[in-house]
């Protein structure tokens, strides 16, 4: 594996490999299976499997944990060596963002729901940096999860609009044992909330049970709510169910509808959802 | 010359001549030879020229002249063919934009000024169909002249800090005998408006000469200003002297400057400029 670090290197490796199909996978680090799992199906689909690690500042808004998130360079790089990872991009701030002339990317409807509503600006900083990342890395497909299911939405909307030359592959949610969806931030969990947080998921399945028994979207994302807060210390960021993927209220036209929820506890905040 | 109306067909053709270096001139048609001009300097750096004809209605706001847009297809499809195009895209309005997630680029401070200032929304439409064309087509090179000056200096701007995959050219204006410069618009102006026109050139060089003289940005404005409007019917949009390609005030770290006009006739707005 090929770590690289400037984009003029990095760009130098892929045009020597032109012909061959380019799969990508970016990440914020600190990997887990989910992350992973992006890059078993990049591998299966793909020549080559890029990776780039880049905890992007311009998404976190004052406030977040930009500072906090949790980073782990040298496991990082053995990990995405183990899975195979032909090329990992991993680019310091500087090398991301020399300039700044003040241009944005603002996304539309679909940011005003869930975490966008609580997080202004966030999905501006996605669509830039998934705008540089896609310029310089020119994939062929690029892997996102479905946790991040509103950030895939939008990214799918990007794509689609302004006829971006790469093809997004959505990977399907990598759950522990016990249900808790992996994420890079379950290590900030103090014990009794890692023993709490599985009943997230289980708050989803009785959800998805409530939708397919025809109870109104307002009414489940109330039990949904109560359910969580019932068994936890995690206060509820949102719970919502929503057309997917344009984000908006269910109609009769809706053919796919997402569950979602927002959990915080003391120093993180967890997202799940279910789509139907 | 082969003319091309659907993304997907173009795409067809441009992949199947991988290896090849492909320059991009994209327009809104009535072509003159300022376009022309591009051409030329697209054909002698690059093994392919490809040119797009639409007129943008992304970058045209209420009021503006998107209908009466002059235009001419097929006398344009003649002169492409003529200068040298290999392929011409020329797509619908619906091929274009089947398709409206909202999410939009907004340019910085560069659009604050001069056409930004009276035309809100404009440079936003410019950068849509820019990303656009540009995932379309996936030039080497694009070609842009220098009398939309804010347009260049903006686009630049965008694949500077976005990475986008081409180098953009810059093209020096192209102007009639007398002196005007050449523009699609011309067509809409009354003869005596026509007689009267070369007047802004003439006005630009004596700011051009004011400025070596050492005179102050706001009284050059207001010469530049008052010598239009002494020799001619048209109203003055706007005369400004600033630093290029940042577009703000003069400072005493400014390089290059420009001193740029937009002039209102009775049916039709022009815009000049020289850079210093």
């Amino acid at each position: 594996m090929i770590v690289v670090e400037t984009i003029e290197e990095l760009q130098q490796l892929i045009n020597k490999k032109a012909g061959k199909t380019v799969g990508f996978v970016p990440t914020m680090g600190f990997l887990h299976e989910g992350h992973l799992s992006l890059v078993k199906h990049a591998i299966e689909q793909n020549d080559i499997v890029m990776m780039s690690i880049f905890v992007n500042p311009a998404q976190f808004g004052p406030g977040e944990d930009f500072e906090s998130y949790p980073r782990d360079l040298d496991r990082d790089i053995t990990l995405a060596e183990e899975a195979g990872v032909d090329f990992v991009f991993i680019p310091s701030v500087q090398e991301m963002y020399p300039f700044d002339g003040g241009i944005r990317i603002l996304p539309g409807p679909q940011a005003d729901e869930l975490c966008g509503a609580s997080r202004p600006g966030h999905f501006d900083g996605v669509l830039k940096v998934v705008l540089k990342l896609f310029n310089i890395v020119d994939p062929d497909r690029s892997y996102f999860g479905m946790k991040d299911a509103q950030q895939l939405a939008i990214i799918e909307t990007f794509v689609r609009d302004f006829n971006l030359r790469t093809k997004i592959v959505r990977v399907p949610i990598v759950r522990e044992d016990d249900g808790l969806a992996k994420s890079s931030r379950n290590v900030n969990l103090t014990p009794e909330e890692r023993n709490q947080a599985p009943i997230i998921q289980q708050a989803l399945i009785k959800g998805a049970e409530l939708y397919s028994n025809g109870l109104k979207p307002v009414q489940i994302e109330k039990e949904v709510a109560n359910f969580i807060t019932g068994g936890s210390v995690g206060e509820i960021d949102y719970v919502k169910l929503l057309s997917y993927p344009s984000l908006q209220p269910i109609t009769s036209e809706t053919n796919e509808v997402i569950l979602a929820v927002a959990v915080k506890f003391s120093k993180t905040r967890l997202i799940d959802n279910i789509i139907m």
